[in-house]
């Protein structure tokens, strides 16, 4: 995309009341606009990165066998009110209001109950059994507080999957399976060597959850980890989890800032009890289903990413969710030849299917080069009056900042998929 | 797909309460979810159709060169207060909750308000302008009645893009090819010789609003139409209209329902006065923004096809938002050889890149076509030991009952793209 065909600006400064690094710099680079506390648009250049980190979670969804849906926000109190989660008292981040036909609803925060209660409608036998289902789904969530960004959104996007099993072992084997599937997608997205399965409070069916904790300066959680033996184990629980059988000891943990980026539940046959989801065994007899519930904070994410791997000039995206690969930066676009070298370049990149912004604004080298940085391509590509007359363009990798200085065919193959 | 993958079950009856024919023929057919009155689930294949629908008018919009950005469904009562638009008696369809951290919040029921406002960061010179963009985004809206099923939600998906000129020019320039693009949309729909562009009520800023309405003897519409003049105009405009302006006398036109599938607002440079929308022209005068608004209603328009199209049996999907092309649907498979040659079938045309649905569960003939008429692929393949002793598979085409018997070549030639 040619940068003034984008209509977001770069800013030097964030707005004032915004205390988080990830936010700061989304706003600043143009990639996310603050809405209210907790409540941001994803732009342009924010959405792809949204869309990139949801393909790489739908693709891990798709090979577990799961169908995608897409669940409504506005819920039934009626619902609610038999699982015990609808008085604010117990869920303290409800939004509610008032329905002009009469009555009450709330806006979704989570979706176990209605997709639960959807299924009584094609959940009737065991061979219907086991099946799994997953959205991408708005969440809204009346937080007290929301200082931390996007990674702690009053509304923000989350894929959440749910799990329907007649038995233990089919309910496991899922189970097992969406956590191997979880540890692909997040070294997919790049942070795969420093996210931990951990153990957490477990709610109400089982002592403790899994947990999916990315080391981050910028997270709410605290973590107990051995890097060598690949155990975790959050905070709340260090004091009544059996270490010994994890076969490590307090000593020997590193305690670390983490985030929360995706989490499992185990609901036994509670949930499918209090809804009303139950199905027949071979024998004829009326079983509640097994159920489960397995999140990944998609926008969360992105703040993640942003916390985790930003330095001093700015953003830096891992290849995998930057919304283009190649920052294509034309200087000395006031000589024609050189524009027309730039515009060739750009073409015959898109052309061959790489993902280019390509900054063909007039400004000086130094704004262009600031803006770069600030939006935090993976490659950047300087066309340049010098680097015609070498035949040459030079290439930055944003993360390392290590230059070569290539031809026009030894770019091509550098990037061409 | 497989349809033993599928999870959703056909139903011989819809819930009670439903009145609207498309939710009925969706909710038996499997597509979607009543969670209430206003508000489904999209099921698997309820989705398709819908995320279909979006990339057919997602084409139109990039064609249109404008940038897709997400806006969020929380909104601040002080933005809208600006606008007077805010207040219950002026706009009555608002949800609205108390913020935990104090004050009210609104749930977004349209954006003109925070996207404008978001464009005053991002608009400041004559040389930022012109700029449209878009989205696809959840509404709510708290309606009195919702008695329509898909077609008037209190909880449905719109496409709603925003243009920003700078000058009159530039700004009718954008809302005719917008007008152009949205009669293509529609035409790739599969309604596009029944929609009409329809004069309407104006609104604030205009005497009169352009609509799209489609023919739909279940829309909530009606609309006086001459098919020959391609001169359409909604009733509640129809003493006030100039008809001989456009050609027409009010004896012969046609009085037909109609569903609003599109409209387009024009709101001058009123609305950009209320937000502060302001840009310097090039004599450094601050200059209110131009605006429009353009909206297509996503889960609507799948709604109204259902209206249109569906017969006794079943849907009837147009070819171009039809979650498979294809539903092969097997026979006689205790048959070990007939279900290899239907597996193969199945495998042969989505190697060539055919979306199939593949009935391959154990079930009666008489099911099998009944829940394949209720779904409503354009084209259902046969696979009989019948057809395999003559080497040929049963088509029939789903909109006219077309049979023709096809050998596996012809099949391969008649679907592959």
């Amino acid at each position: 995309m040619r940068q003034t065909h984008l209509f977001t600006k770069t800013h030097k400064e964030a707005p004032s009341d915004e205390q988080a690094k990830n936010a700061q710099l989304l706003i600043r680079a143009g990639y996310i606009h603050k809405e209210m506390a907790g409540a941001y648009q994803l732009l342009p250049l924010g959405l792809m990165v949204v869309q990139n980190i949801k393909q790489i979670v739908r693709d891990g969804m798709k090979d577990l066998g799961t169908n995608e849906l897409l669940a409504t926000n506005l819920q039934r109190k009626e619902l609610w009110e038999k699982t015990g989660r609808w008085d604010s008292a117990t869920v303290d981040t409800w939004f509610k209001s008032e329905l002009q036909a009469g009555g009450e609803i709330g806006f979704a925060w989570t979706h176990e109950e209605p997709i639960a209660n959807m299924m009584v409608n094609h959940i009737s036998s065991y061979k219907d059994l086991p099946v799994a289902v997953y959205q991408f789904q708005n969440k809204l969530r009346n937080e007290a507080r929301a200082k931390s960004g996007i990674m702690r959104g009053r509304e923000f996007i989350m894929k959440d999957a749910y799990s329907f099993a007649a038995t233990e072992e089919q309910h496991e084997d899922f189970y097992d399976r969406c956590k191997n599937a979880y540890l692909d997608i997040f070294e997919r997205l790049g942070v795969g060597s420093d996210t931990y399965v951990t153990f957490a409070a477990g709610g109400a069916f089982t002592q403790f959850s899994h947990e999916f904790q990315t080391v981050c300066e910028a997270g709410e959680d605290v973590t107990y980890i051995s890097k060598e033996k690949g155990v975790a184990i959050n905070e709340e629980v260090i004091d009544t989890a059996d270490l010994s059988a994890l076969g490590v000891t307090k000593d020997e943990l590193e305690v670390v800032r983490t985030a929360e980026v995706g989490n499992i539940f185990n609901f036994g046959r509670q949930k499918a009890e209090e809804v009303g989801l139950y199905f027949d065994d071979e024998a004829g007899n009326k079983i509640p289903v097994w159920m489960g519930s397995y999140g990944i904070g998609i926008t969360r994410m992105m703040g993640v990413l942003v916390e985790k791997f930003a330095d001093e000039k700015g953003i830096v995206w891992p290849t995998s969710v930057a919304p283009y690969q190649v920052h294509v930066v034309a200087l000395n676009t006031d000589d024609a030849e050189i524009r027309d070298w730039a515009d060739g370049l750009y073409e015959a990149l898109t052309k061959r299917n790489v993902a280019v912004l390509y900054d063909d604004r007039d400004a000086r080298p130094g704004e262009k080069f600031a803006d770069s940085d600030l939006l935090g391509m993976p490659y950047r590509v300087v066309v340049s009056k010098k680097g015609k007359e070498n035949g040459t363009f030079e290439v930055i990798e944003r993360a390392t900042g290590d230059v070569h200085h290539l031809s026009e065919e030894a770019l091509f193959s550098k990037f061409s998929q």
